[in-house]
């Protein structure tokens, strides 16, 4: 789910190669040690572009966070042809990968490090939240077209996707501060349990 | 759970207090600004003393961390008196509670600023990890009680432990980080859900 064109492809217009540059020199330094300088150094075209539209970090990262907002959400759009289970089993075997390739774990690290700022920065938390909800409604979404399609029980959908957000949250949040490769398993089959039961049957 | 006679209490031991000092500092001024002058700052005591056994920050913070865990383990032990099923319901009403009031708030945001720096200081992560460790072994513990009494169905403990342990770390992050009201009380609905289908009947 992580949109890698923006991250690693050839960046199509200058904003997105400051935002590219924006989050290699965030994966290289870390968020205290990051600079506007030091984003500069990621920089292949004129600083002085930087320089001239961006006041600091925290600007670069927010808008960082705003165009991640934005591609996530062009991304859940597309992924309407499948069946709502499949989609759903899509979503968690994504977020509860056993392992996650050297990519998808700098990904996962370094956007844990912005929402670490949520915590004492409102304009994080901001953007956390959207993000948060972007990613519950279309799980929501998911869950409103199977109970429609028979295919779910009757279940509140806002309310599984909120679930299902907290889950996908916590194996983020263990993956980058302790966890292990059994963790994730063992989430997964958990949730499998869960959907088996929740969803699939009326209780 | 919080061992809120180490941080609010009055302090038995210089050590303890030299802990009381660390926490009342990182508080309120987050991990990035926080030097060992300032957590001498908050000690009643001979500062001398502070700065004699502590190199810097970190050194305090990791053996804040360690008191945290011994406290854990402490209070883990004395929770056998009840029955499996109130002591989980004990252990997701508290992980999953729609509100804290200040005191725990103030507790979940700190401890979530120790828990980030595990992203990138391996010493962190030890300590991260034997948190969560502990805590999972706790979960495990009242599972396996629970099996044992055929109070639950023979579910695998750990692997339910492992699944607790991530719905509530994705619970405390998501607080920190943009969570709601309405998160907190569908997750505790959904957990509901999930115990009385996979722990009170074999599928």
């Amino acid at each position: 789910m992580a949109p890698s064109d923006l991250i690693h492809g050839d960046p199509e217009t200058t904003r997105d190669a400051i935002m590219q540059a924006t989050y290699q020199a965030l994966c290289e330094h870390g968020y205290a040690e990051l600079t506007i300088q030091r984003i500069g150094d990621e920089f292949t075209k004129s600083k002085s572009l930087l320089y001239h539209h961006y006041d600091g970090k925290d600007e670069l990262l927010l808008e960082f966070l705003e165009t991640m907002i934005d591609r996530f959400e062009n991304e859940f759009q597309e992924d309407t042809h499948e069946a709502p289970r499949a989609r759903l089993d899509g979503i968690l075997d994504y977020g509860l990968a056993a392992t996650l390739d050297e990519e998808r774990a700098e990904f996962t690290r370094t956007m844990g490090e912005l929402r670490a700022q949520a915590a004492h920065d409102d304009r994080y938390h901001q953007r956390v939240a959207r993000l948060d909800e972007s990613f519950r409604d279309h799980v929501a979404a998911v869950i409103r077209d199977g109970v429609a399609a028979d295919a779910f029980a009757a279940v509140d959908p806002e309310q599984v996707a909120d679930f299902v957000l907290v889950v996908l949250n916590g194996a983020r949040l263990q993956r980058v501060t302790g966890g292990t490769e059994g963790d994730m398993n063992a989430a997964r089959e958990e949730m499998r349990h869960y959907v088996r039961c929740r969803l699939e049957a009326d209780e």
